[in-house]
């Protein structure tokens, strides 16, 4: 039941008079001011600790056409007057929140929302008293606000410049990051303090095709950091619509990170129209790690669902058409030339490569893999005809959606698929030409239904076409969510790869299952891959914003295995494999290996066919980013949880109290865990089954090898 | 009857053997040369006179990534080996056509394409013999020339950095020119010397919003130029399609022109996938005018028809609800606000602002006026939402094509029009936020079909979206041979307005009935307007490509009327209107007045009543560019013919031949000509109309009025 009390301060204050509201518990406190020129600036502390000191606020306005290199008779960008200081206080409204709302799914069914708001109302008189709000919310794990600008005579349409936002910290703290980049977030992590960030490096990352570097000193949101102190710092962004995506550039002097937005293909930043509002910026604080995974504050500033009839989204798990190509076993491309043309090629007359993988009896196989272990869905990659020269070329009309290859017969495929009840899963790589997938969208959307696919996996692999746009841009924001909302209309789920990375829309637009957006498994089968450390950081950085399709579940840890000359691998675990489907969380799962690896070991690969993908509650139970995780989640509906305990390249014991589980129940816990010899890099594929008696008064002890984890299921 | 004779030469020759073919008539002789240094060249004769000096050929490639500002790891530009020297003739191919093809509508109905080809492949054997074929096609008229490119395993896809062509003229001639200038071409000529071209003035043309200038010495193309030894040369060039449009840079010195192709959002001109071919470029050349005016050659160097079945392709003459908002006595907006949103704005809500255009009841009495003077069709601008604040903004959500205003009841109108054997024509002015327009075009296209509009006028006001891109660039000029497409699937008519300059595309194309894609009439009604020399140039430079929708028959020629502090006003007479029916060809004509106009001189109405829009033949009878132009043409199908004679801003008698009519015949001829005391500036409309017998023995004498016309029924 949502609770609102509602305090209404009327007053005018002078400029230098401050407000400050606390947390529900009082353990977090902003303070918002302006300074003596007007300009806005807030504070947050945590306990005795500061946590953002004083940092400024605003906006940087131009005219869109100055300085674009289009219209030399525009004036320069200076004379048109930003929203950066100048201001006073108008109006200053109070307000608490305590709410219960319910997700359509997530990693609990029940979500409290509960915050203080403070929304200060800020004019400029030398601007005709233009308006603008920040409004605040501070939760008991932290903060959010953003900058909302209502219709009004004086501000109608504007273009963004910069943002000018600041987070001021008070010491170089270790900061886990990846470098800013406006096209690409699939690098591994590295973990430094903030004044030895260097993303210059990202010039040598090879295994990533499409990057625009923005400087040696600029970071990705969302950025996890770790005081001396002990403290968790996680800075971010919620509900990005509109706007381009966030990222950071650190004064590595006085480590403040000052926003910086991704430009669109003329330089200019965010193309706004009155009454319209920014993405919020959020801080989220707590002195257990475990806090930062648990917190829901992301979330609870989405907007609520748009959607009314949700009864056809249904969490997944799939398995694919797919790894066999990432290991060189198979390839998306029916045939082995560079030179195909859609209007014009005849794809009966090519001679097929004999290694294509997506064909009509692999598919047919792969249902019945699906049907026989319990699962929902199976994804084909390379059904459709432009694979051959569809990489680096910036071509526009790579792909129509829906031509078939002359060996992928679409309509056998889906009355088999449905005569053995199992979905099949639509592939759209744009190959980042999205003004040829969104001219395609109604006829590509049409053909999903029309066969039966009620979800799709899209990509965005290498630059994007309008050229000059970039992934992280505007213009592309608003295309995903077009995606999302013209997906909605039909009914149909989406899966986005190579987009930006999420921010809780899926509470508004929870057709829209899981992002990819970051750096997944498959970098693993052909390049340097994913650290050990990399899936323990994932949590704290990348999936603040929401599900990941990291498609985990790979048993055949060694690509030596397909090809005597490749030396890449999975840099885990077998065990720890099964722990991601836990600890890694999303409502679309994928058994990402090929169906023989899993029958070669149908005692582990059980677990992965029990494992639920939807939760009625959560328990991270230890974590620290960079080294461990270890969460436990209870199956929405049913007395039975799973927990997933990984570590990095440090063997360790994770200690997993059960006192979650219901008292006087006895319960069977299956675990799965790594040997006693296993070793990521040594020995990953050795791993042992035990079955025993637990209750909530257990604590279990299980030894985690370098590079491993832990799954268990109690039932 | 197609005849065709083809020799092949299979030689090798030296690099500095020449070879030329002459037209078949003899009087162009085209010869073809590699330098050197193996660089492509050609040159051009007529009779005893120069036309082109020996003039390079050729392509500059580049790294599509390098000096775009996105990947600091390409490497340079330089690195790419251009297609411009180092070449070998591999094989010539030389061969003729004479043929006759019918078009589906036009000047004539009869075409005859007659040439001498010469086929030049060349290697590059230092670039692995790279293939390039320098195709050249010398009509009696005219050459055209153009690259190629074939499918081969060392050229694949490759992005044109700049294009090499030149034509180095002989002399410093007269040309008459507009600025160059990727974004518009609505720019009132100039008539110097090649040397005395200066584009700066451009920058105070304040009556077009959407400029970008290229440079002091760059002009477009189609450019019409007289020699002192009065020979009329006309370059422009011919099927631009995947491909950029060519303005011409001038060396002002040497008077070599250069093309230069129109970049993208981040600096390239073309990405070129082989086999592929760049548009023709074409000299078209006479000792005589009007021989200029009555060149088939573009039309004879474009694609025949794509369309099959073009039985519902019409020819049509309409009027419309649209030159009261240009003279300000209706708006095309429903509210004066200046803030709407496609997504929230309750359009029922909004207070009308009482002097809407496009209502209902108005559309009724146009309907009616259409019906009962025998009109095809009625175009209404301003019925759909959005126009209140549409303009300048470069607003995406622009328009959605669909929604009415609530003053216009789409489905009312759709069934008076029906019942009145009225054709509506649709307004889809997409505000050159194209990206819009292409992810709505569908569903557009549905809704014209559901309510029964056969055609659209397309217009691109102001500046292109994708941001970065321009009118004339390739990406643009893709997207109106898309819609051109799209809507020849839906077998729907195309008006563009605002679009790159027509190259002949309506052969390929015959759905695609006009552009606009010039300065038209409706800048008489709010600005400095059009001299009266406009109309005599027009057809020897926009023209050339393709009809233009003028929007001619304006009949209250001074807009003081409409409003006492009005100075503007159209600058010809009213007899000089009525003759551009007859000179500015077009299939698609408007009566661009408002019919209360019309209702005050229904004896000079009559003439636009009854003059057609498709003919059997055409006879320039005289013509000098920027003086005069008077044509006689042929009613298809009927014993009928029309004339048109105008005059610059000097009166004239123009001297008609009637030797084209049936000799033993006697015609009546309908004479609607200037009054004694008519003039452009004092007297406009002024005007009489005289019926006389008349055979093919007479000579008309008709005096033109400064500024005037005089407009011809022979039946």
């Amino acid at each position: 039941m949502k609770q609102i009390i509602t305090l209404f301060f009327l007053t005018a204050f002078s400029v230098s008079s401050a407000q400050s509201i606390k947390s529900p518990d009082g353990n977090l406190v902003l303070t918002f001011k302006l300074t003596s020129d007007g300009i806005p600036a807030y504070k947050l502390g945590y306990k005795n600790y500061e946590v953002v000191k004083e940092s400024r606020l605003g906006l940087k306005l131009k005219d869109m056409y100055a300085n674009t290199g289009i219209d030399k008779l525009s004036p320069s960008a200076e004379n048109v007057p930003s929203l950066d200081k100048g201001f006073v206080t108008s109006k200053v409204d109070s307000s608490i929140v305590d709410e219960i709302w319910h997700p359509v799914w997530g990693e609990v069914s029940s979500i409290r929302n509960n915050y203080r708001e403070l929304a200060v109302t800020l004019l400029q008189p030398t601007q005709n008293n233009r308006q603008m709000i920040i409004r605040f919310r501070l939760f008991n794990d932290g903060l959010g606000f953003r900058y909302e600008f209502p219709m009004q005579d004086n501000l109608n349409y504007f273009t963004v410049a910069d943002e000018l936002t600041q987070f001021s910290l008070t010491e170089d703290h270790i900061a886990f990051w990846i470098p800013g980049d406006y096209d690409t977030n699939e690098y591994y992590y590295t973990k430094s303090t903030l004044s030895k960030v260097d993303a210059t490096y990202a010039t040598k990352v090879n295994e990533i095709f499409s990057k625009t570097i923005i400087g040696k000193n600029f970071v990705q949101s969302p950025l996890m950091m770790k005081t001396s102190e002990k403290l968790y710092i996680n800075i971010f962004e919620a509900a990005l619509v509109d706007y381009p995506a966030m990222h950071l550039e650190i004064d590595q002097s006085n480590f403040i990170l000052t926003s910086h937005l991704v430009p669109d293909a003329v330089g200019n930043k965010a193309y706004m129209q009155t009454p319209c509002k920014t993405p919020w910026r959020t801080v989220i604080v707590s002195d257990k790690a475990a806090d930062i995974l648990a917190s829901k504050t992301i979330l609870n500033l989405n907007e609520p669902s748009k959607i009314d009839d949700t009864s056809w989204i249904k969490p997944m798990k799939y398995v694919g058409i797919w790894w066999e190509m990432h290991v060189g076993t198979a390839s998306w491309n029916y045939a082995n030339v560079n030179n195909v043309c859609l209007k014009s090629t005849d794809w009966k007359s090519l001679k097929p490569n004999g290694i294509h993988g997506a064909t009509t009896e692999r598919t047919k196989r792969y249902i019945d893999f699906a049907a026989k272990h319990g699962f929902d869905g199976v994804l084909v990659e390379g059904w459709n005809v432009g694979w051959e020269d569809w990489f680096g070329k910036w071509k526009e009309e790579v792909f129509d959606f829906v031509t078939p290859y002359p060996d992928f017969d679409v309509e056998e495929i889906s009355n088999y698929a449905a005569s053995k009840n199992v979905k099949m899963i639509m592939h759209h790589e744009t190959s980042s030409s999205v003004t040829n997938y969104e001219r395609r969208m109604d006829e590509a959307y049409d053909f999903m239904k029309k066969y039966g696919y009620p979800a799709v996996k899209t990509g965005y692999v290498a630059r994007i076409i309008p050229r000059g746009e970039f992934h992280d841009g505007q213009w592309m924001v608003q295309h995903y969510v077009r995606v999302a909302e013209r997906l909605a209309k039909n009914k149909l789920m989406l899966n986005a790869h190579e987009a930006v990375r999420p921010t809780g829309l899926h509470r508004t637009y929870p057709n829209w299952l899981a992002c990819e957006s970051a750096r997944g498994n498959e970098f693993n089968a052909w390049s340097v891959g994913n650290p050990p450390e990399h899936e323990t950081i994932l949590p704290f950085t990348r999936l603040m914003g929401g599900p990941m399709d990291y498609t985990p579940g790979i048993f055949q840890i060694k690509m030596n295995y397909y090809n005597p000359d490749k030396k890449e691998q999975v840099h885990t675990t077998l065990a720890k494999q099964l722990a991601l489907y836990v600890t890694l969380y999303s409502p679309l799962q994928m058994a990402a290996d090929i169906p023989e690896n899993y029958e070669k070991h149908l005692d582990a690969f059980q677990f992965i066919k029990d494992v639920a993908v939807d939760w009625d509650d959560t328990k991270y139970i230890e974590a620290e980013p960079g080294d461990f995780i270890t969460v436990a989640r209870k199956t929405k509906g049913k007395n039975e949880w799973f927990i997933g305990a990984i570590t990095d390249e440090n063997g360790r014991t994770a200690e997993i109290p059960l006192n979650f589980l219901d008292n006087n129940k006895n319960y069977t816990a299956t675990i799965y865990a790594d040997a006693k010899d296993a070793h990521w890099e040594k020995n990953p594929m050795s791993y042992e089954i035990i079955n025993k008696s637990v209750t909530s008064k257990d604590v279990l002890k299980i030894i985690l090898a370098p590079g491993g984890g832990c799954a268990i299921r109690i039932w």
